[in-house]
């Protein structure tokens, strides 16, 4: 027997290695336990279970039925078939929510302020086959422990087993804010897209899509008394989301744990707009682009003309009304002053008003921020609105930081919530080459790909601030934009990667990347039987056999 | 009108520009043309024409049916309806075989000695709507012209058209290998994966799959008289290619102008082989690999022995009657001499023998290079076998330079022909970050992402060669190592960068990166919208606007 077969069979003996993100809390045996073919779960310790829960609970029987994993070792799991036949049946899991008073659905939890959330739970599956046991104080609590439960299982002629019996665990998430941003305005994504990455965002347990929607180079958003924006900026009348899809996605997500979090970038990155409403746009499809615009077509809201900042405002508030969420992003990235410089009618509104541009970001930021703390949202901002810009922003406005993660040290000195977006980190889109025209050696400005080791375990969520500004931190999440991603890879540019920031903000900092590789795998394949398809991290024969392809093996 | 809109419509009377590869010589008018409602390919020109050349007639009808390709402006043809409803209609192609003499099937043409082939042909398609006519020496020649054919056209309100009517095409290959390496032994890819690149590769007119078939991970190959091989060596008793999937591989692929040259590396890249055959196996999995391999698993044919020369040899032999092709690849990349010296067995019969171990590489190579020309194969080989170690190759052997284009130069100077392979220029799976574990921020060897604007506009393939060495040079292509691909990223992984080297070895070098970008994207959609997903190069709405991106517009 090689020693690579060994250490596999090591291993293999610790499947429970297999769970991610790791729960803060556990402890597991060695006792060989099937799932019964009769198992149930059993939802009685829930007082009228709401719907989304029952859904749920379907949803992971499907899942313990059809995942079919066979364990990730070169055998897959053949010599321990003696074990695994003997082994005791577990009938039931029993769900049990502790917490007194009416129960709320998972989809109401999903869409609650972030802080407020609650989604711990404990799970303890005795290896005796007497029932395993789901305890949580909020059913967002019982679905998480749902995703970790439907995670202990592999699969071995016909026998749905695991090899490490009993369970126990206690688990909660270190940060409140664990997300994924998909852009849908460089190319466009069918809502089955969206909602097949949902189900993918919820099994490594991301509760957060941050969804910019729209963009300077298409607005498929159908909004509301706005339509002509998505008529006229739509790249087809078929690449929209109407406001049926939208309520069918925001539905689908949050019963899956996960709030929305929309986007309508301002006062940048707005060029589309000028299709419908061209008194609004500066600059549009000014050239050359590269003085105007980070990215063509250069165009940006007039803010300055109190009719653009009252359409603004209005805009937003009759998007954010699409969403459950309490926060909704307003953008404001990448404002470019020379478009405004050259713009004569910002430049004759600046002068009337005896204001300078910044002053009028501020105006505009304060009445288009207003308009959403009205309908009782509060805003999101990339991290130029409170470091480059002086805009005046209310304490709790959260603040995606994009540019280098060593800025959340600024925005946690001015005592402001902190996302981390950074793109040395986290931009699933780097790496693939520049996509301008024109440009013989094809690099990018974020050139090079950003490695899952490098994302999930050389970063540090608390790095560069101090003790008492830790709680700032709300979490994070991995970014795509889509200037060179379409349906076509969507599934393995995000997968596994985005994993690894599901980790870093459920189970904290300081995960190890030896040991991480083998349940990353784990991840992988099993989403590939769930019909996600991810990119290979290695060659199967490495996946077969944990540890013998690492650098020092 | 914008200045961007006026350009698209300018680059939109230019739909030519959609051709890929460009053809050697074009010119074309401005005249719309459709083709009629009847419109047929018309065979009698070619006596008694062989099967795959009707089949190729009939995917070409389907194409021309189904492809349903708007023209990639922002109005997507709109407004040209008007003189497309008008246009005349093209009601016939004359197809016409110029050659005297027997007529061969494009099977039996594509698999002759790469200087022989004949893939020419001249495509006139006249604006007045009598019949276009495609004339060619060989029905591989014929098959070009009708791939070209098929590039000319668009779909609007069900009208297929081109708005450059005439046509006057007089095209040949600059290279005659044109190349794309899959490797199926890292990570296994059904029969349908290959089958589906090889009618993508047939669209841009690439004409050889390399296929690196087996490696030291796995070995899908079940060749005859070594079906333990396969049997213990494959991932599972699923992912093998069988006698008859070989076949069947082999015959779609002639039937496209595509050779296969398959490639089982030696002595290297064989650790699989001690599964079944532990005695002709040095270092097998030896620990640390590091030491005895440039990735794991370590193992080497036991060059010295004569029994696994005899082994070799047989094996080679048995593989290569499975394929049509003339040319069959025996690797010799990345001979670890530090697995030689551990192992006794090869020290004590290099003592036996009273040689060193180049002296055995000689002749090992010697009996299974013999052993395939015995046969009428041709060996193909890694640089190494011609620059690193002193083995006496035949003049007839080609050698793939991967470490650095630089090293053709070197080649050519011992007068070997040269296939271009260099990892900097062709390595599709390059960027993506390390794959081996315990490899905190993952980086890896061949970083960066190889762009295709790199690839194939500042890339050429007589760079450092005297012109007298000019002939040697072959061609080049692509390669896919599979250690992070699977059949989840296949397509977009390989297209449309792949698409990029096609071009540069059947146009020429001296592409401009500029005008090749609109015509890129016309492959990507022309692909998807024949069931391969490419990546996106860039956002819609730079997709919809030729030039509207370029970094200077």
């Amino acid at each position: 027997m090689h020693v690579s077969t060994i250490l596999a069979l090591l291993l293999c003996v610790s499947p429970t290695i297999a769970l991610w993100p790791l729960p803060r809390q556990i402890s597991s045996g060695t006792t060989a336990l099937r799932l019964s073919s009769s198992f149930s779960i059993n939802l009685s310790g829930v007082h009228n279970p709401p719907k989304d829960l029952r859904d749920a609970v379907t949803r992971t029987q499907g899942y313990l039925r059809n995942d079919s994993l066979q364990a990730l070792v070169v055998d897959r799991g053949a010599s321990f078939a003696g074990a695994i036949k003997t082994a005791k049946s577990l009938g039931s899991l029993t769900v049990k929510l502790t917490s007194s008073g009416s129960v709320k659905s998972i989809s109401q939890e999903a869409v609650a302020p972030l802080e407020s959330r609650i989604e711990g739970y404990t799970l303890i599956v005795p290896a005796d086959g007497s029932s395993a046991v789901l305890q949580a104080n909020s059913t967002l609590g019982l679905f998480r422990g749902l995703t970790t439960f439907s995670q202990l299982w592999y699969e071995l002629n016909s026998d749905i087993y695991t090899l490490e019996a009993p369970f126990n665990i206690v688990d909660s998430p270190a940060y409140p804010y664990r997300g994924f941003m998909l852009d849908t305005a460089r190319n466009y994504f069918p809502v089955s897209d969206i909602k097949r990455t949902l189900d993918a965002m919820s099994w490594v347990k991301i509760n957060t899509l941050h969804w910019h929607v729209v963009d300077s180079q298409s607005f498929p958003l159908v909004v509301p008394g706005f339509e002509v924006l998505s008529a006229k900026g739509a790249y087809n009348a078929r690449s929209v989301y109407t406001a049926s899809d939208v309520k069918d996605i925001v539905a689908y997500a949050a019963a899956r744990g996960i709030d929305i979090i929309a986007e309508i970038d301002t006062p940048g990155h707005t060029a589309v707009i000028e299709k419908s409403f061209p008194e609004h746009i500066a600059c549009p499809e000014a050239s050359p682009w590269t003085q105007f615009a980070n990215e063509p077509p250069a165009g940006q809201l007039r803010l300055a003309s109190p009719s653009t900042v009252n359409f603004t405002a209005s805009l937003l508030t009759s998007a954010a009304k699409l969403f459950q969420s309490k926060y909704f992003g307003t953008g404001g990235d990448e404002i470019n002053s020379n478009c405004y410089q050259k713009d004569e009618p910002t430049q004759t509104e600046l002068a009337n008003q005896g204001i300078t541009l910044n002053e009028a970001l501020d105006k505009f930021t304060q009445v288009s921020h207003g308009a959403l703390k009205n309908i009782g949202k509060t805003a999101v901002v990339w991290e130029e609105m409170l470091l480059a810009h002086p805009v005046n922003l209310a304490n709790d406005t959260l603040i995606m930081v994009w540019i280098s993660a060593d800025n959340v040290a600024s925005v946690a000195q001015k005592g402001f919530k902190i996302v981390h977006a950074a793109n040395e980190y986290f931009y699933l889109d780097c790496g693939g080459g520049g996509w301008v025209g024109q440009n013989v050696l094809g690099n990018s400005w974020c050139d090079p790909f950003k490695t899952w080791q490098k994302v999930a375990y050389s970063f540090n969520p608390l790095a560069g601030l101090t003790e008492d500004q830790y709680h700032l931190v709300l979490g994070g999440q991995h970014l795509l934009w889509t200037e060179q991603s379409s349906p076509s890879n969507l599934d393995n540019v995000v997968w596994p990667r985005a994993a690894s920031s599901a980790e870093v903000f459920w189970s904290g900092a300081g995960g190890n990347v030896g040991t991480a590789l083998p349940r990353l795998h784990d991840v992988a394949y099993r989403f590939k039987q769930r019909g996600v398809n991810p990119i290979a991290l290695q060659p199967e024969w490495c996946a077969l056999r944990p540890g013998a392809c690492d650098l020092n093996a």
